[in-house]
């Protein structure tokens, strides 16, 4: 295991270098699986309070209480943002949450899906199925594969790419390089648009202003959005977005009263709302140009 | 101590019934304070990443590194919401975080401050010296004294009362209460309003739900927002508002840039988008009429 987190007295703790000092912890009552594939360390908790938890290499990716947040977000605010998204690309997000999500897309044709690590795609449709559903929808191709390669070799492809990475430590360093948003770019159709797990202005202001300051220089339209998670650490993740058309900050089509019902994060507000952030933080993407 | 938290290998865990399950830890180098008051346990830590904590019966207060963000904006939403806000009473925010950020309005004539626990007073003066400048200021007068008992001696004095209070457990537990809300309308000015400590919607929809509905019972305009907190479990807060006049989701009156350049949390467009709640929340609030 190379990120454990600790477990004391039926708690695990989400204790990790890329937030030293602060960690959430989660009373668990079963460990479920625990296995380090060629990737990653990969455990998979019964919590008390939070239904089941995704760990890899010690770091939550998931509850199923809150998960809803993180992939409603991922999801709609980027294909809502899009006039007619058609053809869809997800990078990583082994779970199929934002699969399951983007399938309530009736407009959407295909959607590929390239993950690095079979294990997790298992594992999540053993634990996990209220987001392995996502896997079952016909226009969905899963590629087994690394997603910087994937994207490389698919110019011209896309309407809207997702990353759903994990943090820039372990398999999804790469993701989080100048080189791999030049490529997102190419493999976009005109029009097109990508979005991209953003980490936290308050941790990671770091981060934030790198990968903004890339998406700034790739993308002439940029946005950078705020999603709560209240069991990811700081409790909220960003998103960052660039396009090549789409105005981003406000839905580009109305969302059906059907389809708002099934939801539990997302309304237009919320798409609206979710690019206001804290002053502090407008300034520091303002600084960077964005 | 009521509620101890746990230290393990030098970890302060704020393990506490009311989110059975989950828990915020810091990495705390030092304990600087720790005594029982009359009313509660107070213990002031030296954290590892966030400065010094201040923690009451086991429970986070507030760290250094992220305060801002809940004093400015229990201070400056409802200061803004104002028109012309002249009287001001604060309950309970014993650290003086709150009067400081209310000090930077010069139309503030007069801040009655309350607060039950001098202790949490002493504390802060002593160790939270950033906090605590906000007993400084001339327009401050402090009382000592049971906040509900109080309000009911106060009629019609302010035209903004703001309940900084803990949680409802311990010594702020009459502060979540329907008789209290009754005394804060009949404290306030015509035209005045209110904002209370409102809990978070994901963690305790049971209190956001009683607290709104009682503010609706009594206020012609009332609104819920959230701020974020990454150091309070789940990563927000909620404030419960109640207006007699202005209309609350937009600022009153215009924030002088030489104002704004002070902040790091509050400006007009947050102002705004505090009261978007994740679509499950809004429903909840709805339902209950708000």
């Amino acid at each position: 295991m190379t990120n454990p987190g600790t477990l004391h007295k039926g708690w695990f703790s989400e204790i990790c270098p890329m937030w030293d000092g602060i960690a959430i912890s989660l009373k668990v009552d079963e460990l479920l699986y625990s296995q380090k594939s060629r990737f990653q360390q990969i455990d998979l908790y019964q919590t008390r309070s939070h239904g089941r938890m995704l760990v890899l290499d010690g770091i939550i990716q998931l509850t199923e209480r809150d998960e809803f947040c993180y992939q409603e977000m991922m999801a709609h605010l980027p294909l809502f943002s899009h006039p007619q998204p058609e053809n869809v690309l997800v990078i990583g997000g082994g779970d199929g949450g934002v699969l399951r999500e983007i399938n309530r897309h009736d407009n959407v044709c295909a959607i590929d899906f390239c993950e690095i690590d079979e294990e997790v795609v298992k594992v999540s449709k053993q634990f996990l199925p209220t987001l392995a559903c996502g896997f079952d929808d016909s226009r969905v191709t899963v590629h087994i594969k690394d997603g910087a390669a994937f994207v490389r070799e698919h110019p011209n492809c896309y309407d809207v790419i997702i990353v759903d990475s994990s943090d820039p430590v372990g398999p999804g360093e790469a993701l989080f390089e100048n080189q791999f948003y030049q490529d997102l770019k190419h493999a976009l159709k005109p029009g097109g648009l990508i979005a991209t797990q953003g980490e936290s202005f308050f941790l990671h202001p770091d981060w934030v202003e790198k990968l903004m300051g890339i998406t700034r220089s790739l993308f002439p339209i940029h946005a950078y959005a705020n999603i709560i998670v209240p069991t990811y650490t700081g409790g909220h993740i960003g998103m960052c977005m660039g396009s090549l058309g789409p105005k981003l900050l406000v839905p580009a089509r109305p969302v059906p009263e059907a389809f708002q019902s099934q939801l539990k994060y997302y309304s237009p507000v919320v798409h609206r709302a979710a690019f206001v952030l804290p002053s502090f933080a407008e300034k520091m993407l303002k600084g960077n140009g964005v």
